[in-house]
């Protein structure tokens, strides 16, 4: 190849990686969200860190990172994280880091409250045996907010639609107009 | 070409694809957001089912599809969808999958509710003519909260811009602090 | 190299271009919120024009532009702008036009209020000197909603973590169950 190609080459590899980082990155959330465990597991090097909280809670090795999100996210509480605004850097033939904006939800009937917030990740990357993982995920919080969530019948949300409980179905029927 | 040569533009032509099929979901969801139904129309095929509210209201055909959503989405709604983490799969030459996270809102003043939720698709699209379309899209809902709005002299929100109503004008004005 | 040569390597360059001026976009939006106004400044042409609240407020020069921002947006407010579905045309080899869907939320604890929305962007970017900056920015919005909040004892919110005032760590603690 030439030098054309060699550039060519180099830069298609690149985005080929971005692509394959910000796709570990989304399964990583759905497993979350979803509590797949053994899918999430397979997201994670074997020595990988987290820090959640904004760096309160600190977890070591992969199964002590399952475990925590095992422990804290019961299919009792509804979450849902979203990440955004990916800034990936490749800094090596498979090390990457990664600064992701966060928004994200936490729903808990049973303790009557919401948790919403944003954050800013700092994640590192490796690649192992062709396949990207997640060595590090961390984040430092924009803000969070803790609310007390009123019943129902009191002016508080009526849960209309929960993955596990409706199995996703919705009880609300839109109101369609005659065009 | 070579091996080489081949892989690459095999490469590049995914790519190509995935961006693609993204940029149909983006239009597809501003079209539906923006009450653009003749644009809308153009994004599914002639045959394409819809599955809303989490599989309780199913539609098949273009014509059923987007008659659904013109009549549940006048614009006296608000109504706001995004959707989030691609993990989109091509499948055979004109065939792809795709799941993605959706989080929305719908504000009815005229009701006095929102609905906030958070939902997972599961789509698939085809490439007809060059183009690739939405054959079928439905979702499962992580959640859906519907709340009652009070009026906004009773702490409920106040509507201070709206697309159609104020042609997206804010009438709010920040506070300038000086440096 | 042949025509296949040269359509690949134009569009491979329109996939990294695509990929520059979404980066762009993000370190904007990450300097808006984390109030890095250098880093931001450096985000925008000399002549750099933005409209802000639908319409409402328009600005003209980078060093009008970052002065609104600052003046806007003290570290008393937390602040959160996502945007998402980018839909972007390169028109010229060093312009191009970017629709996006914008998700933001103000939340100033010294008003008392906080301020949720959604919009769409008008961008249009240029490359100058190889490196894309944004040249035009605008939205229109879809809604936006101000709400007064209650204090936490009333049932408000309770901020659990902020950016500055706790370098955004989070004073709750996970509730873990036992698998």
């Amino acid at each position: 190849m030439d030098d054309t190609d060699t550039t060519a080459a180099h830069d298609l590899l690149e985005l080929l990686e971005l692509r394959a980082i910000e796709r570990l990155k989304y399964r990583y959330l759905r497993c979350v969200d979803l509590r797949l465990w053994d899918e999430l597991a397979a997201c994670l090097t074997a020595g990988a860190t987290a820090s959640y909280g904004g760096g309160t809670i600190v977890r070591t090795g992969r199964d002590e990172v399952v475990g925590f999100l095992r422990g804290a996210m019961p299919t009792r509480l509804i979450s849902s994280h979203k990440c955004h605004h990916p800034e990936i850097d490749l800094v090596g033939p498979a090390e990457a880091t990664g600064v992701w904006a966060l928004d994200d939800v936490i729903i808990d009937r049973t303790l009557g409250i919401s948790v919403r917030g944003a954050a800013y990740y700092d994640d590192r990357y490796v690649k192992v045996d062709g396949t990207w993982l997640i060595d590090h995920t961390g984040y430092k919080r924009v803000y969070e907010e803790l609310t007390l969530l009123p019943a129902a019948d009191a002016g508080g949300p009526a849960m209309t639609a929960h993955w596990w409980e409706t199995d996703g179905r919705s009880s609300l029927t839109p109101t369609e107009t005659t065009p």
